[in-house]
């Protein structure tokens, strides 16, 4: 489905499209891992070949209390704070023998906080987790007892794509909030991009849309949860039959927001997570990667997107980095 | 220094070590990188030649409740816990539209409570941090101002090199608690290992104890701050020579405990921090990667370390990714 | 029941205690405060006139990291961390005009660390919560959305009874653990105390075991969770027919444990939230007003039990005060 | 002073005003109670007769997510989540026999992120605490080590004495943000309230400006923080004089806002913490007090204020409970 659906039917949509867009059973009935059963091993040593400078760009959004959230969903910004400093130290009451001096810190935040990866576990259909689990039996308030983040603790990384849409079609690099990025707008970008772009089994896709970008300059405003650009719930077609592997936008919610049905919640999320089991991440930084993939004329590199190893995670916080 | 020093005189060793160790001024007055700027461009293009087969692993401990930390210096482990469950989305208590069900979660933790990097403004020696700097002017309670980890958020992938001295000084692979590892232990062992274990500049290096695989086995007991194998004080000079980028064990502190004088804390981080400006990392879990090492004969790879990107913190969890 | 049950059946003895006991419906179908309905205005009005010396009691445990838990079920002891300090201010570095400075903390606990009242939300019999309430329509990841301890934010000031059992029947004042304290033992106490233990309707009862002065002594051991003295699931005719509005005691879990049955966990709990919709304290420290009590042959006071007004809680920590 | 004041010299209006008003050495060297001293055990017992209905009202704000804090200075929203809830234990995953069911949940929060005390080491003087102790030996990132909230866990209770200077002074009994309260303005309202408002030596004084009655209609706003109602600096003599144990009120930050001076932040507090030693209370909720209150045309209560017991904080939360 590339073309038209009825608005007023999500539920209709979503079901149809997880139909045709499913991949349960594919890796067996105990697979825990999705899409990332397409990122071999041959796949990942022909990726490192793509170093070709060894400039490394790490992807992440900072994590403090100037970050996009707002409390909705209960989710906040970090709070970091110390459990010792420099000033204790400087101040002589630490206690410590021949002048060694130290500083701890803590942080708390939500997982789905900042730059991050959404796990199998983060999204379910009328109950049905990733490969047709009951959610009830996935997900319960001791967190994912199944597909967990830690289950891919060591695979995420491989070869990436930059797909600068906000380039190829907005307005000084930026999509406007509302822009619905279609597949004939990925194949487009690709086709602009040149041969370094496209798009196969195993990829990691980074989709710029430039809102982060604007975000950056005009201040957050409603970047978490508000209306922003991102992938057409058409699209899930494309995303299944390219077999990547993940996708990553500079976006909250990877999706278009609002999201394109009259009444409806990450219709898209719906299909790509539980049905497809794809991983998605989200709120990444693209501009300083993409400023130069621009330059160099080139869009595929290195990729290494590690969550960060908690268990029982529906979803986890990342640094990625690509280098060139 | 590898041969004695006083025991009773730590303060007085820890002096003298730091004069003949410091790298103060070496990258100019401004510099917050420290050893990282050993790790150039050219150094992490090479290092990308290493992957070979394309197998990846994880070298972070889990991140769960299971963890080490019994509560000293306030350092706990991790709590997670669950802003919304697959038993709601099942339970249809959630609210959402078209049979979407979601789940979120979020973080407590110190960050020195795993797998982790030492940010250079972890350590002072009689109030100065790193490059000379006052502590209480780098570390306040707002976090670290000119250290932190977000200055490096990027930079911490290149050649990694194993040091599997457990396996070369142990027996069974584990060396015992208060093994204090000596220059000659490590030449030793890379001569052992053998030419892919040869260690220069802009290298990472990972010396395996063997002491999280006894933990692993027979329980914490002590992992969190009790005795440990580890480098001998006597190193710092190998440290700093061998202008190396970085270095991590699989134990709690690096470094030997007891530390080797009468009264004394961590007096080698006292010397590698603010005086050399190393990168140290603890708690890893280099036990996969040891065995892949042992089976190929080759002990290095293509290392990715990077540091969550938290705002000022003074050291960052990370999810180390090594490929072979 | 005072007399025997049967060991190896807690489900059939709860199922029938629960009948025996039951209250739901007492104040109708919606009631969300259950025995707190016992203590009116009347009631309360006359427990001010027990104020005789003007003596305020804190019956709260400290608040920190030095606290009994040991991580089960993710209860950890409170972390308190500062956002801001006087050795930052003293430094110089806050920013302030005018010489101001200041310090700000924040903390992270479960809120059944410590010093609490359970709310009618924290515990289930067989799914069904206090009233006949189905447990997954009352307490979701969201927090408790009828019984939420906000409901009772203004309620618990009244008459407190002491009723020191470990006096009465333990050497030194302290029950040794695994003592099940039945009704005739409660019934002694009171009467070997006198006229000012008597108890009736509206009362908060405090039964001091001793385990708190024994823990203070020797360690925390398995206070939280292990052996204790504390009331034998025979008391629950006695907690339903006494209609008092609440009972707190110094032990972790206010009943015996080990339980008295074969295999069980807190089968009192089961009987005294869901079904007599009872109030209960745990972990209160009683020890300074059971000397004052004892020493005025006076065991009724004026008490005030605040739970801290955390919306949608299921228990809450609390900072009794009692007046004599 | 009640007269003027220079508004371009904070500085020197501050160090004028707290030479005038230091209780300095007034209980010892050794004091860490501050104006709590002032209420000692017969006042307590006199106030219990304050009781003559035995209605209790909560004076407390709710603790969640829907609270004032935007973020400022790290103080952030209560986050409240759930360990355990009722639609697992509906679901049968918790593992626990005979049929109970559990609910569990923790807190991350701010200790000044609502109704609270401050406490003696919240604030400092240039570099000095409460009765002229060094800032930085008072208040590490460990905590306040001399006058941590537990010193006074048991102490604030007493006479309360409500002053509605929102009703006196304001229209619809709400004062406009930027008003300045001044000594006169809080004698024509005990005039006016009549002779249950009399204030004196070891009261507890609550102050109602009606700001929390128009942020709860019209929403938070900059209520963290912002312009507000509030004591002016000139009543610091006041404080001082009329030796009251306590005031707390309905705003934000207890004096008026903006401050009096072209540029300041938070005078009077400079002078009322370190130097008077007194304790403050903000953001309460007296609305429902202050109506029974004119109702009754009695403005006294017996009034409890137990701070949540956390060892070393600087502040804490509590739940004021008055009974009239």
């Amino acid at each position: 489905m590339t073309g038209t659906f009825d608005r007023t039917d999500p539920e209709g949509a979503i079901a149809a499209m997880a139909e045709r867009c499913s991949n349960w059973g594919r890796w067996g009935a105990d697979d825990v891992r999705g899409t990332l059963n397409f990122l071999d091993e041959a796949k990942r040593r022909d990726a490192a070949g793509l170093v070709r400078r060894g400039v490394a760009f790490s992807l992440s959004q900072p994590f403090d209390m100037h970050g996009p959230q707002k409390g909705w969903r209960r989710r906040t910004n970090p709070v970091h704070t110390m459990l010792d400093t420099g000033t204790d130290a400087a101040a002589g009451v630490q206690g410590f023998p021949h002048g060694i001096g130290g500083a701890d810190d803590v942080i708390s935040m939500p997982l789905q906080c900042s730059t991050q990866w959404d796990g199998l576990g983060h999204i379910f259909d009328h109950g049905i987790a990733w490969n047709g689990r009951p959610a009830g039996e996935v997900v319960t308030s001791q967190g994912d007892q199944v597909t967990g983040i830690e289950t891919v603790a060591d695979a995420i990384a491989g070869r990436g794509v930059l797909l600068d849409v906000g380039r190829a079609f907005g307005d000084e690099g930026e999509l406007p909030d509302g822009f619905a990025i279609t597949e004939e707008q990925l194949t487009a970008t690709i086709r602009r991009q040149g041969e370094t772009s496209r798009v196969g089994r195993g990829d990691i896709v980074l989709v710029r849309t430039g809102q982060l970008t604007r975000a950056r300059r005009e201040g957050w405003g409603d970047y978490a949860g508000g209306p922003a650009p991102g992938l057409s719930f058409t699209t899930a077609g494309w995303l299944h039959r390219s077999e990547i592997t993940a996708i990553a936008t500079d976006t909250w919610g990877f999706e278009v927001r609002p999201n394109e049905f009259d009444d409806a919640f990450q219709p898209l999320h719906q299909v790509a997570i539980p049905h497809i089991g794809l991983f998605i991440g989200e709120m990444w930084d693209l501009d300083a990667l993409a400023t130069s993939c621009s330059a160099d004329g080139s869009y595929e590199f290195w990729l290494t997107a590690a969550p960060l190893r908690v268990t029982g995670a529906v979803g986890a916080p990342v640094n990625p980095i690509a280098v060139t």
